[in-house]
């Protein structure tokens, strides 16, 4: 066994590093979850959370991960023999499909290379030929973390407005919460479905779904079995129903601090530093590239997330080697690739409670590591990462 | 305002107070939650909560309240339309039945006066009257924590074999687990649900479902639509898909350390110590009751709950002025009447993280408050409690 | 092993109960300790701690427990040979003396039944005696908490008044600071040391004395040898030399948040809520001591201390059974008898963070521990507590 | 203000970074500090440190820092008017020096230039001229943590026993502890100094002093006034004296868990780790030197220091400036100048609880604010760091 010392540097995407802030809001007894202070902690919570997915629309808070959230999201505004219409961005536009399908939903895959976003023209086409209206919702992810690439939800709103096509437009934020810049009202979003264990900075076990009322009308009248999930018993005078059942307390206690942190950075900070941290981490990936044994998978420079990097391997490179030397000699976690690219790539997540030495720090252990395993690389990525951390215009004041 | 001093005594039935070994527990930072570390945890747990069940069965755990793993115990076994019957206990069966109704489910409910156990008599009947095997499954809560009543379950499974009806047995102990003898395969249960925020003393979050293997065989046809409650997809060698997504680290972590302290103490010590306290809360009522203003609900000596005792009011009596006195002036929270009891009870939680000077502490200040209140009582219940305390042939060693 | 399940109730004379807020407080890392973070905490503190001591004189924190701060208060005031008044209250007089005399000061008795407090006229009678001022202090103890007497330290200071003499009027507060009336400069009194762990309610290791200018301006020429504790170097504009080298930094976090907590509740709510328990903890040793076999050790009732409660125990009780007993079968925890007390008493802590269930709580257990000890006793104290906590007059609003 | 999101990097030496497990291990209620418990835990401790110190010589705790254990060793030890030894080696030996003088003994000064350690050369003529054995002790700082450098102690036992001289050794291990080779027993130590906020991960707060039976039997009759830090009473049967009055539980309760972390990963293997790191600070440094503008203020190899790294900077360089940009834009803390390098250099603390990744993101960090500063500096500091990271042979395994 490996003693460990120092820090541990999770730099996968999801859970991500929890500040003690959140720890210790929640290492505290359970009060009544009826009395007056935890109701006052949860309306305060439903209502603050609006912001940060720009909405004024109702967000629905629940104890399970986001596909809890995304099977929330589907059948409180799905009937049976429904079909969606699902771009494919990477392994989560897949997984949320499948689930819909499950479910009585027909799904139909709009397909993608995994190293571009979704192409609003394409959306736009499939909707236009939907004559009957058919389709009854658009899947979209924002960021799909098996790829590191951000897909433009207000584009792909447009494209639906062009097609002067009804259905509803749900959206997956778990990755790109308070880390990429969303606008819910603004984009005429339907549903969007987050996560509390990624931007948010918290431990995983809570996720949301925002519903516009358009969404929740809909939902009225949708036949998909639900009760767990339900709306219609998640608002209203009675708190008791909100979370059909016992309130997860703790995690709500931390919720209410990690809210609070993100308004004191201001979701414009909080994207400007994600956007700076990144810039650093594509510096020094575009350094090792030179090889020819590396590269980032997202090729268009606007399409590159915020969250989290993707770096291809060429054939032969035993990704499963980086990842054991950067966890055993240097505490340093990464992200695994998923699905297509599982074995093909690796991941660097750099969301939430992260701050530039972290991002130093987990670059200049890949560059030794890289070294130590003889991969071929640019050498100097690490020097390219200090490059942009100084002279990044968005540099936090 | 009130400025609190001293320990708050949550005597609620669920959540209760939560030991420190747990909350410093789920201190810690997140971790790869597909790394060798978690998946360990994971997987111990997954196997050390079974002897709580007293189950070889496997147990599938939830981010998710009891309300999760009731859904999840329907939706795994049920098809559009099955029947079951919901012996009546409490506020708990009844809303067991309703989620299976409007999950559609045909419910049909023997009826009850909420101050007695289930008849195993009327099951026996009823079930010998279903020629046609409509009926699906038996719903059958094991302690209704409106009431204070303790079913026997065992009887209960008597009466389906003297039936020799094929039915679901599913047991609700949320209330009752670890607090209560439950033997789940001796005694032939099929489905058993549970949650973290009783007797297990963790924060609210986490359930569980044990399923046997007649469960899960008859689980594979059934048709309700499901996916984050899928036992199919919580199996097998992938770890990734044992919780349908990101595992709540966090409370996993507790969960550990909660299994770990039922282990130390030994269930049947457990079950010793709650019949020990509940005892003693009893002696006290039963002085209290001398003056006819107050009654415990349980009528039958071995029905009575080792985990919570609701105690009846007689009309007049303002209940709300029992417990805002109790909580603002002594740091003592009771539980609320539910249901048809609204109004007419108030219960005391004695389960979990509980001690002798906690239920003397309880005891002592509603004794007080009902003299502040003018609530008539015999006085001296507190003195009944004490001697209770130590005459009882359970005293712990 | 007695497995222990439930609130462990902490009922000695310190260290006592830490509210979590203050543990909370505490769990964090360290951070520069020369640093404007840190110097801010630390100036906040010293300033916010002089209202506890009612003083506008200056307050030395140490890390070190009420013995260190009983040193300062010698070393830093006092020359080799210097004569110091001691009148005895109990244990902590007779070793407050025994240091002085260790560190090379002559001490003088007043001796006392150890049932009393200090007789401020034997103060005076010795005093106007010493016609050559040899006498350079009096230390007096305001509460002992070994007798659980609390002495009238104002008539202490008229005494040394009405007798013109000019010692030093030195106060040890350790076990009666935020619990009972202390108003250093209405009173003059001259250094009043402190300790973090008794009302203050925070983890042993911080202490404090507070030094009037007259002290201070003394204590310039004192010849004693002293460097840690030296009041000299512990003020002015560089802070780093306030704690002599390296701050105690969690300490001072939980401070910070101990200081909060008095100030929420208020000096003289903090008295009254005192006042209020120990009242009722009096109550029932008064019933109790019917049976002629235990009774309070303190028989002036204005001599009562807020803090604590000695109960004399009659030849032939073994009071390590009670303790035993109690601690064991209750998770109740008593202070033990000390010096000539040894064997012969045992004592209520009630002070710090200490509300009304957690005094029944204790109550009901010694009162069950007596019958199951075959230890006589009048029965009903509980009962006798209950009433008082209902009828005073002070219960709190 | 600042929003910090992410580490804080605590690179100064002392305090330095807490691991979890410590702060983990501090949250808890307090006990009796008499009780069975506690006094096992507190055994323990006394015993289980003494290998940290590579002795079988008894161990004092002190709730105290440092400060207070210089004091201790000094007041222990010698009496008025004696002569002390203190070969110069940074701020460090200086305030120990200081510190004596105040307590009335005679310091001698064996001056130094602040960049090489104790030159045993000059001990031994010293001391082989003090032929009336007036020096009753040598105080040798084995790191003094102002100048980076790490004296040869066996070396200067070697040096007094080749002059045959009776004076005590006195070392003062409070940055060395853990991080570096110390042989008490084996090097002829007769008195060590440590604290809990450098090596040991420990929050500030204890301090420790370790005696050979020739300190303890000397200290017999010396005639220094003391009693908090009297050896004399800190041992025996009882252990209520072994703190000078109530234990600092909490402090207690970390150190447990720091020793267990030492243990495990045992003490060479913790000098392994601090030299690999270090080697890697000192490479970074070794690059940026060839500016001309910065050097690392060590100049024998095997002097500079497992612990910490001093650095001087050029004239007109404002350090100040490198402190606050590190801290505000970075959340990297490091050490300033002390004394006459106040001004003059800043320190990189490595010690504790710290990995490469720590170190590569702090000297990350320091590099870019080179940049960002426009402090002359050899470019690559980093990558000569990450090179010294991956060939050093200490690697562990």
């Amino acid at each position: 066994m490996t003693v460990r010392r120092g820090f541990n540097f999770l730099m996968t995407p999801g859970p991500t590093n929890i500040p003690g802030r959140i720890l210790r809001a929640m290492h505290r007894p359970a009060i009544e979850f009826q009395g007056h202070e935890f109701i006052e902690y949860s309306r305060a919570c439903h209502q603050d959370i609006k912001p940060l997915f720009q909405t004024k629309n109702e967000v629905f808070i629940y104890s399970a991960n986001g596909h809890g959230a995304w099977e929330a999201a589907l059948t409180n505004t799905l009937s049976t023999g429904d079909r969606v219409l699902v771009p494919e961005t990477g392994q989560f536009s897949l997984s949320w499909m499948e689930m819909a399908e499950t479910l009585g939903i027909t799904g139909e895959y709009l397909t993608n290379d995994w190293r571009h976003g979704i192409d609003p023209d394409e959306v736009e086409t499939r909707l236009v030929d939907d004559k009957d209206r058919e389709i009854k919702a658009v899947l979209a992810v924002q960021t799909d973390t098996a790829t590191g690439i951000t897909s433009d939800i207000a584009a792909v709103r447009l494209a639906m407005d062009a097609a002067d096509h009804p259905a509803l437009l749900m959206v997956d934020t778990v990755a790109s919460l308070v880390t990429t810049e969303f606008r819910m009202d603004e984009w005429g979003v339907d549903v969007a479905v987050g996560g509390s264990q990624k931007g948010m900075m918290m431990p995983p076990g809570l996720s949301f779904t925002a519903a516009s009322n358009k969404a929740q009308k809909i939902g009225e009248t949708a036949n998909l079995p639900r009760n767990y999930w339900d709306w219609r018993k998640r608002r209203g005078q009675s708190h008791y129903t909100w979370y059909c059942g016992t309130a997860p307390e703790h995690l709500i206690f931390g919720l209410r601090e990690a809210i609070d942190m993100v308004i004191e950075e201001g979701l414009e900070g909080a994207h400007r530093r994600h956007q700076w941290l990144a810039s650093a981490v594509r510096a020094a990936v575009e350094v090792w590239a030179k090889a020819g044994a590396l590269e980032l998978n997202a090729v268009v420079e606007e399409q590159k997330s915020n969250s989290i990097s993707t770096i291809l391997v060429a054939d032969g490179i035993d990704v499963e080697q980086i990842h054991t030397v950067c966890r055993d000699h240097f505490d340093v976690a990464l992200g695994y690739g998923l699905g297509q690219l599982d074995g093909r790539s690796f991941r660097i997540g750099h969301m939430g409670y992260v701050n530039a030495p972290m991002i130093i720090a987990t670059l200049g252990c890949i560059e030794t590591v890289f070294g130590t395993c003889g991969i071929p690389h640019g050498k100097g990525g690490i020097m390219a990462a200090l490059d942009s951390l100084a002279n990044d215009d968005a540099v936090p004041a």
